[in-house]
C-alpha cells in the first residue's frame, strides 16, 4: 500500500484498510467523562468495547475540573431535598433552555431534565459519593468535601424570571478542589470492571468509512504504526473540544484568544475534525466559556463592574462566567470592580488569577483620576448606581436587592481585572451536532450511520457562554456519553 | 438504479453516476456576481463552462444590492484620484485587515489590495461605467448616478488610527438605487458573449466525488429529473449564503434571527452544505451583516445612541452597519437615537425601515420619563456627553469632533430603533474556507481537489459584522470569483 492519504479530515475508505488489527462492537476515542460513561454503558449492554486514549492515563480534561455535575428536577435530588429545596422538573428544564441560549437544543434539555433522577442514581451506583450538605455562600468550587452549591445564574436576572431558582451544582465528596480527578478515578474503575479494553497512547488518525460515509471503524496510531480498528456498531468521539488547537480557535472562536488561560489537555479539535471528515456538522463553533473567578468572598458581589468608559454592563450577581463573558464583550481591555469599605475584600483567587488593585481613593473622583478615566465617567456611573441603591434597587441591571447597597464608605477600591493581564480561563463549547442518542448529524440534521459523539467533541447542553453554569459540561458528558454507549451497542446488536 | 441516497450533505459517488448528461471543464453553481465573474474568466481561459442557476434568470442576491464595489490602493482608482484622494495600497490593505476582524484572511486581503487596480480595469473592460464623481455627504447608497462615497468606518475610531481614511465605495453609473441589477446585466452579457452555457431552473442536488472526496462533477435537478454533469477541472460553488435557511441561521448565527429583514434570494445554504458534504470547512458561521439605515441625512450623526439602560455604546460616526451590529449586542430590544433641534431630521429611509419617534420633550428629563427609563439613566448620559461635547470631545467613544456638539436645544427627540420593531436588515458572512485561488479548504486547511467556492458560499473579505463596509461583498464576489474561474480552468487544462 502506498503512503496513506487519509487524515483527521479525510476518512480512510474501507477498501484502503490493509487488515483489521482490532475488532469490536464499539470503538471509543477519549477516556474523559464522556468516553468513560459511554464505555460503561456499551459494555454493560453486551458490546465488546475498545477505548482509545491518546494519553498514558485516563482523565482527560474532566480530571482537571472540580467534578461538579449540574442536577435537579423531579422534586430534587436527595441532597437538594434535604437542604430544603424543591426542584420541579419543569423549572430545571426551563433553566437548561435558558442556559443554552438562542440555539438551545430543546430535545437534549428535555431528555436530561426528564432523565436526571435516574442519572443521579446511576452516578451513585458507579461509586460516586455525595455528602449531604449545602454551601449557602456564593463560591466557585468547594474547598471542603461539601456537595450542593449555587453554580449558575439561577437567582440572577433574567434567569430568575424564567425558572424558580434552585442550587443544582453537585460536587462529589472529595476534600478540597480537584473533584474531577476523583470522579474520573471512580468512572475509570467501572470501565475496567465492565471489561472494556483500553488502549493508551493511541492517537486517532482517521475514521474508516464506506464511500457513503457510513462509519466502519477508526485508524489509530500506536507506537508510530497505523492500526485499523473495526467498529461493528459504531465509533464514539469523546476527544474533547478544541481550545488547545489555537489555529482552530482563531478561525472559529477568535474572541476566546483574548482569554489567556486555555483550560484543556488534549483538546486539539481532533474529535470535531474527525466528525466533519464524513460530513458531520459542527455548530456553535464561536461559543466558549470564559471566566475570571473574581469572587469569593461573596461580599465582592456588592461591588459594580465597569469597563474602560466607566460604564456598568452586567448585574454582578450573575454566575462568574456570565460576568466574565460580558467583560470580554466590552470594547477595550480595561475592566474594574468598584468597591467601598463595606464591600471590599481580597479575592480568594486573586493572586493566582492576577487580579490586582487598580486604584484606591478617599473619593470616587480620586479613583477616576487614578485610573485615568474620562472626567465624570466613573463618578456619574457610581452616582446613578448609588441613587437607586439607596432603596436597594438596581433598575438598570436588576441585581438582586440583597447585593445592592450604595458604595459610599471610603476607602474606595478598583480591582483590576484587565483582560490582557488577569488570567481569564476559557474552553470551547462548539462541536458536532448530535441527536439525543449521540448520533452525529450532518448539516441537514440527518444521522450519519455508525458515528456518535459526546462531551466537548459534540455541542451539547453547554453551548452559550452567557448562560453556562458550573457542572453543565460534566452533566452533558456523562449523561449523553451514556446515551451514545447505549445506542451504539444496540446498533452493534442489530447488525450482528 | 435504486432511489438515490445522495443529497446536498452526502456526495454522489462516481460509481453511482448512471450517465453523464453534461460534460464541461468547469461547472458553476449560481449566476450572481461570483458565478458570473468565475464563468467569464474560466471561459476566456479556454475552458468549456457550464453555469447552473436555480432561478429563471441571472442576478442572485447581487442584483438586489446597490452594485457598490469596495476599491482602492495603488494611489487610488481614477475616481478617487480625481476627487483629490491618494489611497496607498498599504492603507487599503490595513483597512481590509481591520474590516475582517480577529479572523481576517491576511492572504485574501493582501491579494485583493495588490490586485485591485487591475480589478478596476477589468470591471470597466466588462462594460461597467463609473461616473467621475464623489459624494461628500455620508449616505447609504446614491439616489443619483454618482460614484464614489464613504461606505465604511474609514474616518471613524478606531479604524482611522490604523489606516489613512479614504472613500472606497464605487457605485456604477446608474440613476437611482438598484445598481446591482445593472452590474449583473453587464456581467451576464459578458458571460453569454464568452460562450458560457447557462442552464436556468437547475437546482444543485449533490456533488459528485471520488471516495477520496476529489470532486468530479455535480448532480442538478432539471424539470424534476436528476442530471449528471461532469466537471473535468472543477465545480465552483457560488450559490450565495444561508440567510434564507432559517434553520441554519438558528443553528449557526442565532443572533441574526433578531434582525427581521433577511436580505437574500436563493441564499438557502446549499453552497455551504455542498462544500461540507466532501469535508469543506465552514468558518465564521456566526457572523453576519446587520443594518438599520438610520442616516441619511448625515446631521443625525450628531445624535447619540442609547440602549434601554440609557447608556451609550458606540461612536455614532461609524458605518451604519457597525452601529447596528452594536445595537443588536445590547441587552434588550429598545434602542434610541437622542437628538436636539440642531441634529434632528427625519431619517430618509425612516418610513420604509420603521424608524419612528419614541419620545419628545422640552427637557431630557421629560424624554427620559416618556421612554420610561430608570430615573437619571438617560439624563446622566446626556449630561456626561454634553460636558465633553462643549469642547467637541467624546473621550468615551471618540466620535470625530466634526460630529460632536452638545445636545442642548429643545425640542428633544428620541428616534425609536427598537430591534423588534424597526426593520434591521441582515445577511450571513460565514461560509466555506477557501484559498486565494478559490479552492475549498478542509478543517486542516488542505485543498479539496476539484472544488472551488466564491461569493457568500465562501468566507471571504467580509467576515465580521463589526467591520463590514458597503461594497466588500461584491468586491469579494467579483475578484475571488475571477480567481476561482482562472484556477479551475487551469486545472482542467492540466488534466486534459
Amino acid at each position: 500500500m502506498s503512503q496513506p492519504t487519509y487524515s483527521r479530515t479525510r476518512p480512510c475508505r474501507v477498501n484502503e484498510v490493509p487488515r483489521w488489527d482490532f475488532e469490536a462492537d464499539v470503538c471509543i476515542v477519549g477516556f474523559g467523562a464522556a468516553g468513560a460513561s459511554a464505555a460503561i454503558e456499551a459494555a454493560r449492554a453486551g458490546a465488546k468495547v475498545l477505548l482509545f486514549e491518546v494519553s498514558a492515563a485516563h482523565g482527560g480534561t474532566s480530571a482537571l475540573s472540580g467534578g461538579e455535575i449540574y442536577m435537579g428536577g423531579h422534586g430534587g435530588t436527595p441532597i437538594q431535598r434535604s437542604a430544603g429545596f424543591h426542584d420541579d422538573t419543569e423549572d430545571f428544564y426551563r433553566y437548561l433552555l435558558m442556559a443554552g441560549g438562542p440555539n438551545a437544543d430543546q430535545a437534549k434539555c428535555r431528555a436530561y431534565a426528564d432523565g436526571c433522577a435516574e442519572h443521579y442514581q446511576w452516578l451513585v451506583a458507579q461509586g460516586l459519593q455525595y455528602k449531604n450538605s449545602f454551601i449557602k455562600e456564593r463560591i466557585v468550587e468547594p474547598l471542603t468535601d461539601d456537595c450542593l452549591l449555587w453554580s449558575g445564574s439561577e437567582e440572577a436576572y433574567p434567569f430568575n424570571l424564567g425558572a424558580k431558582p434552585c442550587p443544582r451544582g453537585h460536587t462529589p465528596q472529595w476534600m478540597g478542589m480537584g473533584g474531577g480527578k476523583y470522579l474520573m478515578d471512580v468512572l475509570a474503575g467501572q470501565v475496567i470492571k465492565a471489561g472494556v479494553q483500553v488502549q493508551y497512547e493511541a492517537r486517532a488518525v482517521s475514521l474508516i468509512a464506506e464511500s457513503d460515509n457510513q462509519v466502519r471503524g477508526i485508524v489509530v496510531r500506536i507506537d508510530g504504526i497505523d492500526r485499523y480498528a473495526r467498529a461493528r456498531g459504531g465509533v464514539i468521539l469523546c476527544a474533547g473540544g478544541f481550545i488547545m488547537n489555537r489555529d482552530m480557535v482563531k478561525r472559529h472562536a477568535p474572541m476566546l484568544l483574548r482569554a489567556q488561560y486555555p483550560l484543556g489537555t488534549v483538546d486539539d479539535g481532533s474529535g470535531v475534525q474527525l466528525g466533519q471528515s464524513v460530513g458531520g456538522a459542527a455548530i456553535n463553533m464561536s461559543e466558549g466559556f470564559v471566566t475570571l473567578p473574581w469572587y469569593p468572598p461573596e461580599r465582592l458581589i456588592r461591588g459594580i463592574f465597569i469597563n474602560e468608559r466607566g460604564q456598568r454592563f452586567i448585574n454582578e450577581d450573575c454566575y462568574h462566567g456570565r460576568v466574565s463573558h460580558h467583560c470580554l464583550q466590552q470594547g477595550g481591555n480595561r475592566i474594574y470592580v468598584l468597591l467601598d469599605k463595606n464591600s471590599y475584600a481580597e479575592p480568594d483567587f486573586g493572586a493566582h488569577f492576577k487580579i490586582g488593585i487598580g486604584a484606591t481613593g478617599e473619593t470616587w473622583a480620586e479613583v477616576e483620576r487614578e485610573l485615568d478615566l474620562p472626567l465624570g465617567a466613573l463618578t456619574s456611573t457610581v452616582a446613578l448606581y448609588n441613587q437607586h441603591a439607596e432603596r436597594s434597587e438596581d433598575p438598570l441591571y436588576h441585581k438582586a436587592s440583597k447585593w445592592v447597597q450604595p458604595l459610599l464608605e471610603p476607602p474606595f477600591v478598583a480591582l483590576d481585572c484587565r483582560i490582557d493581564h488577569a488570567l481569564y480561563t476559557t474552553f470551547t463549547m462548539g462541536g458536532l451536532d448530535t441527536a439525543v442518542s449521540g448520533e452525529v448529524l450532518d448539516e441537514s440534521r440527518r444521522c450519519l450511520p455508525g458515528l456518535y459523539a459526546a462531551g466537548r467533541s459534540s455541542c451539547g447542553l453547554p453551548r452559550w457562554g452567557e448562560g453556562y453554569s458550573s457542572g453543565l459540561s460534566l452533566a452533558d458528558a456523562t449523561y449523553f456519553g451514556r446515551q451514545a454507549g447505549i445506542a451504539s451497542a444496540r446498533r452493534a446488536a442489530q447488525l450482528r
